[in-house]
């Protein structure tokens, strides 16, 4: 359809319609299928009258469903304006990948994108057509629960995983979606949603506008320039007035600065949360500052839906701003064919054929194995050979349970523990399995079977870690550390058997202090999805070799939060020649640094970086190249980071800021030039009167393994 | 001298002379004693010349020696301008008065005042003529050790003590600062120095313009209102630009919005960190950046001294802004009235006398009392009655280490411990003494003895805490419960003697959810001072009835830092009647609230309060009133505290802010009826514009004992 012929349409519409448009309910309404529910459905103010115009609904799939539930819409939609289905597809549809944070961990965007693509196939033919991702909240804080579903604390690599997994949700081309397999993504959570106070979920954001608009903001402005069709507001408040009625935030920076013309959508409920938030006393009000804000789609509440046909009448509110969010609204579903095609791709034979194919769960070992992060190796006790003993225990030896949060169509009866991978594909290799059923508490007679299990073993593996309901969205944790039923587990194995190796499932940063000492092999598995039990198999057994590095740093303690890579100096910073002197930034108890930095990651092999130098340096354009050998007796690929730090600014700049990466492969004993060329552009940040520039002056370029072993140039501009 | 005077003398100058006011170095430099620092004191530029010229010095004090030093300084200084002493004089001099935190549990603004009225008159007959001193950054993180220095978490009652203490140095006359026993104010520390990321020591800060000017400013405003002669800028940066070169800051708000007219100086080195920070590369800049911002002395380093001369002969620098700072400091050396009697109050037989006195210890007694807080008195386990039989254990039984840091001339020889006092006073009470080394480790001797002695006692009281050296400047704990070994003490008492109580030495909010579920008696006793054995067994012993109330928060543990009592609502509160839900702001594993709230502290008797109402209710005034009874056993202090909610704000509000506080004293059985008022300008807040105003809506009024106790009433505007 062409925009002229919406406009059209738009033109034949009633009031009434046009603001059920502006409205989205459960798909329990198009359904008799029950659906996952996140936070508080507040009353139904709809009459199944209503729900004809309806513009869009929530969790509502599956190829026969979707189909029928279309169809008996346009049956009854005066005008034959298709319904919108959206749903939380975040890592994966039913073939599901590691959670983000873990995904993240690959630094192999293409990967990233492909797997944003696989979730895009298998939910387009089962009738999706919009997924609520990628969330790209900048995070600090291992406390929110929610740090799960995010790339992690790097301004910079938060923005190129926006943009590849925008793409591979959407396509790239020309009207991609129109192309088969796309569906359309919503970047979320605007903004600043990863930075609650006290990492607890939906507390209080607080932070500058240019620290908001240095930090937090670049990634969801990187999904909007890779083509986002929609913005999701976020549940907190920016400076004291909620994101979804924010009228600087949605209409100033978003659509006026950042030109974004696509849908915006609240969160669950969150517009009427305003009332809660304090900044609205009725939903009448809600109503107002939310269609001021610009925000088109109301979840889940029904302010919209209940006021704004009084509050137009009463001229309190311009028709003309809703006439605004509903060719938005119209534009989208006509971007995505549905006027044409109000089936798109929904088709059973394809969500047969498709849906958690072989093939997708391939990528999705892939995906995993490039997900998993060895933390420690001390004494090379992995990889496992499989003619050693091996006892594996604990409580996620035998759990399907490893999917973690937001997969809602994944199935852990259809997923395959450690213990089954085991004993399917590890026939020959000498092992012992032992579950442990709780992962708060160790019976005592499970923990004597163990002990003399591990006493005879040549090495123990433990899997370990959160339940999936420890991480995610509202399970915001004071206590970072494993289970104490767990720590003690681990402990007691360790003093028994030296060659231990605890493999940890989690959706965040834990405080693994103790654990870390204790054991000789650690290893980071996240939840890592589907076909994780087999990655990890073959990360432990050497069939792969780890080359996973963290993106967001792992604290020390929960004391010391938050601790993040590219921090400021301070006025005080530590002198490593006077390390006696007291009045520095610091604590008494624990180090500054974090356990595990950001970018940190071992492998089976070792990379030796050497001629490090800056090969041009112009006006506008900058090349470092460094040689990185392969001295260990694999081969592995390595992520080599590039770092810089701008010395004087107008205001302080970090010590450490990444600005690119390359993934390169080497043989066992090979070497190779690396090469990278920055734009001076890139030198920018948000000055003190919010202008992006950059300054002349000295610069620090550094590149190395992980952000805290680096080499170092200076250069100047 | 006159104005006129002084702009004359300003013009006698020469531009070197000038110069050389704005220095303050240490004041070893006119001594030969040895002065406690703080910070990296970096290197020495000056010669014997140009001390001729400097113009203040830091921490030289002592009658003899002061009037030595000025004494020699005018026979060499050409133009006969004093020498200007200052020094951290931050509760109390000799004279040592509880911690701030610990003073402004009292909610007595007329103590506090006495307090500082004490500090000044011990300093100004000593040599003093500037303390740096009142600390009055609002706190929010007890894990920064110099929460000891602050009065707490509330903006409100922050604004009440700056104020006391102002007047209390400096007195409220006219021309105070020629009356006897006066000194001049260093309000610091500007600004938002309290909001330290992770509670770290001089780490970054970043706020909102508007959340800075709502909630940390205020204080900052309240003491220069009162007359504050100086300000002292911070470590900290505000918004990337560390305060001590901050224009926006310091010309903008302080001398613009605020008109402030007196001196502003630079902590010790922090106009030269701005080289840490990262925003200038070298002193020059420094000295450009800093005399723009309007900063007037230069502690400790020498950036003015080596620059600012080439600067101006360059023209980098307008000689004017120099001459504004000399004159600025001219002046408050003419209010001190140093012109005209260089040695002000200085005597050493006043010295003699006062310094010590009897007279200031009993005050110092009084504080101490006042700022103790009962926080469990389980079955009355308190007061002990003399024919108990007490056993006094721990590590702080006999320690007079009990001043808290910022207490220099404070002399622990010359301070009597617990031990002390029950041995002096308490002859006829049936006790035995058991001190414990070491706070970090009991001995199985000691223990084995302590759990003796504690089986046979009627009662137990353990003094325990932090050591002097866990809180106060660059003291950041990351883990704050107590020391280990002394939770284990705790434990180990209270299983054999279940009347067990503990008084805690300390500097901040502790962890004590443990201890406090183990003992039956838990006292704040703080860094009680000079007279806190005294006053802790007065209170022990009932001789004095406690009526302390917590001024910041006690968290149930780090993981759920940041917690205090004015928080916002956020979109997702907590509802008590659907526990149930997931998706609320919380943590899986600990309560939003804190230990023990904002305001609170128990007593030896019980207040009731009823009868609240609105009593009138007009355009700009609002009257209050509630009757409250003591129901219990004995007279005693109640704090009677009066919160605001604004329902809706155009910014969210928090859900309780103190707007006032009443102390009453009632003997037992009596009741008052307490009437407060209002001006309805203290329901303004600050907008998004920044504007400082109030709306019309919707309020709820409250008054209770403490923060989380309160009756309410609604009232619109």
């Amino acid at each position: 359809m062409k925009q002229a012929q919406l406009e059209q349409l738009l033109g034949q519409m009633t009031r009434k319609e046009k603001i059920e448009q502006l409205q989205q309910v459960t798909g329990d309404f198009f359904s008799e299928e029950q659906t996952e529910a996140t936070g508080p459905l507040s009353g139904n103010n709809l009459t199944s009258e209503d729900l004809i115009d309806v513009g869009s609904a929530l969790s509502l799939s599956g190829a026969k469903a979707a189909k029928k539930a279309q169809k008996e819409y346009l049956e009854k939609n005066r005008l034959g304006i298709p319904l919108l289905l959206m749903a939380d597809i975040v890592h994966g549809y039913r073939t599901i990948f590691p959670i983000p944070l873990g995904l993240a961990a690959s630094w192999n965007p293409e990967l990233v994108e492909k797997t944003a693509s696989v979730a895009a196939e298998e939910s387009s033919v089962s009738g999706i057509h919009i997924t609520f991702s990628p969330m790209v909240d900048l995070v600090r804080d291992p406390r929110w629960g929610r740090v799960l579903e995010s790339t992690g604390e790097d301004p910079y690599l938060n923005k190129v995983y926006a943009k590849s997994m925008v793409e591979g949700y959407q396509g790239k081309k020309e009207n991609a979606l129109q192309q088969y397999g796309s569906i359309a993504a919503c970047v979320k959570h605007f903004a600043a949603y990863g930075a609650p106070e006290g990492g607890r979920e939906y507390n209080t954001v607080n932070m500058s506008e240019r620290e908001l608009r240095e930090n937090y903001l670049p990634s969801y402005k990187a999904a909007v320039d890779a083509g986002s069709k929609l913005v999701m507001t976020s549940f907190n408040t920016v400076d004291g007035i909620p994101a979804s009625v924010n009228k600087y935030l949605n209409r100033k920076i978003l659509r006026e600065e950042w030109a974004f013309d696509g849908v915006l959508i609240s969160d669950w409920a969150a517009m009427k949360e305003a009332i809660h938030h304090g900044v609205a006393a009725t939903e009448k009000e809600v109503a107002k500052l939310s269609i001021e804000a610009g925000v088109d789609i109301e979840m889940m509440t029904f302010c919209y839906h209940n006021e704004l046909e009084k509050l137009i009448e009463s001229g309190e509110v311009s028709e003309s701003l809703l006439d605004e969010a509903v060719l938005r609204i119209l534009t989208l579903k006509n971007e995505l064919g549905l006027f044409e095609n109000p089936d798109r791709f929904t088709d059973e034979t394809l969500e047969a054929d498709k849906v958690f194919s072989k093939e997708f769960q391939d990528i999705a070992q892939i995906a995993a194995e490039e997900a998993i992060v060895l933390l420690e190796n001390k004494e090379s006790v992995l990889p496992i050979s499989e003619n050693e003993n091996v006892l594996f225990v604990g409580s996620h030896v035998d759990s399907s349970n490893i999917l973690g949060t937001w997969s809602w169509k994944g199935d852990p009866t259809e997923t395959k523990s450690v213990a089954d991978i085991l004993q399917s594909d590890y026939q020959n290799a000498n092992t012992r399995i032992l579950p442990i059923a709780s992962a708060f508490d160790v019976t005592q007679e499970e923990l004597e079977t163990a002990l003399k299990l591990a006493e005879k073993a040549d090495k123990v593996v433990i899997l370990t870690g959160e339940t999936p309901d420890m991480s995610g969205e509202a399970s915001s944790r004071s206590d970072i550390r494993l289970p104490k039923a767990q720590r003690d587990l681990i402990e007691k194995m360790t003093k028994v058997n030296a060659k231990t190796i605890a493999v940890l499932f989690n959706g965040r940063p834990l405080d693994v202090t103790g654990v870390s000492q204790q054991v000789q092999g650690l290893v980071e598995a996240w939840f890592p999805g589907t076909s994780g039990a087999k990655a990890i198999l073959n990360i432990l057994y050497g069939n792969k070799v780890p080359q996973g590095k963290l993106t967001m740093s792992f604290p020390r303690n929960v004391g010391q939060v938050p601790v993040y890579y590219n921090h400021f100096n301070t006025g005080r910073p530590i002198d490593e020649n006077d390390l006696e002197n007291k009045y520095v930034s610091k604590y008494l108890d624990v180090e500054n640094t974090p356990l595990y930095p950001f970018g940190y990651g071992l492998s089976y092999t070792k990379f030796d970086y050497r001629g490090f130098k800056l090969v041009k340096s112009s006006d506008n354009q900058l090349k470092a190249q460094v040689t990185v050998k392969n001295t260990g007796k694999v081969a592995g690929n390595e992520t080599v980071q590039w770092y810089v730090r701008d010395k004087v600014g107008e205001v302080v700049r970090p010590l450490k800021e990444l600005k690119g990466f390359d993934r390169i492969f080497l043989e066992k004993g090979e070497e190779k030039v690396v090469t990278h060329e920055f734009s001076v552009e890139e030198l920018g940040y948000v000055h003190s009167d919010l202008s992006q520039r950059y300054d002349q002056g000295e610069f620090v370029l550094m590149v190395g393994s992980n952000s805290a072993e680096v080499l170092e140039q200076n250069f100047t501009i």
